[in-house]
């Protein structure tokens, strides 16, 4: 195991509350939020004070918590107390309705409310155990990402990311800055270049602010020079994370994730794909499959509240972009690398 | 040639000033600024009211002329205002100093005022309609390179450009965007997508203003979507201008070209450079050996006024990079368009 320590923890159980790092307010503040009720998480999910898919289901496991605590002494009656409160957790999964690790958490949740023989508190300390398992479940395959990913990291390598696939994206280590940071680990000299993921800019907002927070170097560029220090040596692999991957390794990610991997190929760079394997789902069949979201005009025509285009513009806004497993060197998983072919490896890693 | 009439006259002398476009209020204003004086278009060169090389070329062969109506009546003696206008001329040179046609354009005035055998007041007649003429030539030599364009430009077709090499970086008409002109006045079916061109946004903040005022059909995008757009055939061919070329053809362009270039090479899309004779250097073997300037890092890390990034991150911020000859399609100029072998193409059309 790695002994990289990290500074960044993205959400956490405190006895009775949970606190998170407020998102929304990078890269000029860096504050925690205590949320201490089921509607003021519910609310915090919704308007992204945390994001990223891992962390976002944590959140509704602590919502779910949180709406116990509050439910406890309004009613004498457990069935009534236990009916609530199953109530209020299918409500907390509609917080971010496209989010799979929110439904998957609350379920867990859910299940351990349903299943449980305890009194009202004893269902509240089952409920708060589960949700610090969760938690440290996410940290550890994502430090096992980490350690898996750091042995194909070259000696004093410079390497690429887009968007954030970082702690701020789940509990904390990350996925493919775990490996990041599990590589810096053994070898100091490991740096990494930010690019700004325009339209909404995760790499600039969120990634640099991460990596200057742990000390690793980070230089940002901008989405079209990638290929520029391609060519001139400076890059030596790609990184980067997966929102979700097909059975014949098509991996789905942040758009323009896509044009760095055509980039990487035409210039013989190594690029790897850090996920943990429930981003991988074995019912779709290949990158063809996935459906891509369109996201607002906005994000495009506007930065900080300013047109920066002409009126009347056409404008379409594809949030991810699908890079198909034949530009993929790896997807680097907890239970180790996953290498082409990779319907081969995929269904193997999951028969284990 | 073309029938398409542009709306868009970036640059025009009238009779005793020059009235131009002021291209700091993109994109929430259009607005003429009249320059007097010769004073105000150094000025008006150096804040970057005018930009884009042949533009600032006419803008100084402008600035000169004013200058030339301010001295006549400050020197008796015809050689002591000759004197005198020439070392203003020389210093409008200055005024971005980088800026190739600037020096050329001034040199042609300079040319006149030392060749003239007319009185004062004739030399002001001689270099206004010089002024004129290059204007002219210009626009002439922008509505040939758009009309052998259009000739490979396919029905209906969807053309990506990247940065802007329009109408507003030239007189008018423009080179890339000359192309797409001749194009849409014989078929109304074609569109541009446009990318935003970070750091700067010069696809978004003015190719998509000069587009839809001439009410040709134009959708934004960010930088890291034309290879998502390409894979689904939304793309038909990519026409880009250029800074400089190299005798092999390797094209220096705004940052991110060449990732652009790497991407239709990737999906077999055809990419075009449009560009004036006069941009070609072949004095330069290779694009190796065009120097790369590096330009503020507040263009990476700012927008309006606002950071985007952490403290304390690292940044590089080429200006332009280089698209190797093996990924240009053709290179299409007043006097045609050069193929591959590029090496005997270019050499080829300066002979005759």
């Amino acid at each position: 195991m790695s002994e990289f320590t990290s500074t960044i923890r993205t959400i956490e159980w405190k006895d009775t509350f949970s606190r998170m790092i407020d998102q929304t307010k990078f890269p000029e503040h860096f504050e925690y939020i205590d949320i201490k009720t089921g509607d003021s998480m519910f609310d915090a999910i919704r308007t992204m004070i945390v994001r990223g898919a891992p962390a976002i289901g944590i959140a509704g496991a602590h919502g779910i918590v949180l709406y116990a605590q509050e439910g406890i002494n309004q009613f004498d009656n457990r069935q009534d107390f236990v009916n609530w409160l199953i109530e209020k957790a299918q409500y907390m999964k509609t917080s971010r309705p496209t989010a799979v690790n929110l439904m998957w958490a609350c379920q867990k949740q859910i299940d351990i409310i349903k299943n449980s023989t305890s009194d009202k508190a004893g269902i509240i300390e089952e409920l708060k155990q589960n949700a610090i398992k969760l938690e440290n479940e996410d940290i550890e395959i994502n430090r096992k990402i980490g350690d898996y990913g750091a042995e194909v990291v070259p000696k004093g390598a410079t390497i690429l990311t887009h968007c954030n696939a970082g702690a701020l994206a789940t509990v904390g280590y990350g996925t493919a800055l775990g490996v990041v940071r599990s590589a810096f680990a053994k070898d100091n000299t490991v740096q990494v270049f930010a690019d700004e993921t325009r339209p909404r800019q995760q790499g600039a907002r969120i990634t640099t602010l991460e990596l200057t927070m742990d000390g690793i170097p980070v230089t940002l560029i901008t989405d079209g020079m990638c290929s520029y220090f391609m060519k001139k040596g400076m890059i030596d692999m790609v990184c980067v994370g997966a929102d979700r991957i097909a059975a014949n390794g098509d991996t789905a990610n942040k758009i323009g994730t896509y044009t760095v991997a055509i980039a990487a190929k035409y210039h013989n760079i190594p690029f790897y794909v850090a996920a943990p394997l429930s981003t991988i789902d074995t019912s779709i069949k290949t990158g063809d499959d996935i459906i891509i979201e369109e996201r607002s005009h906005d994000e495009v025509t506007m930065i900080n509240g300013k047109p920066i285009c002409a009126k009347g513009v056409n404008v379409i806004n594809p949030g991810f972009d699908v890079t198909p497993n034949e530009l993929i060197t790896g997807i680097i998983t907890e239970k180790g690398i996953l290498r082409p072919d990779y319907r081969k490896s995929i269904q193997e890693v999951f028969k284990n």
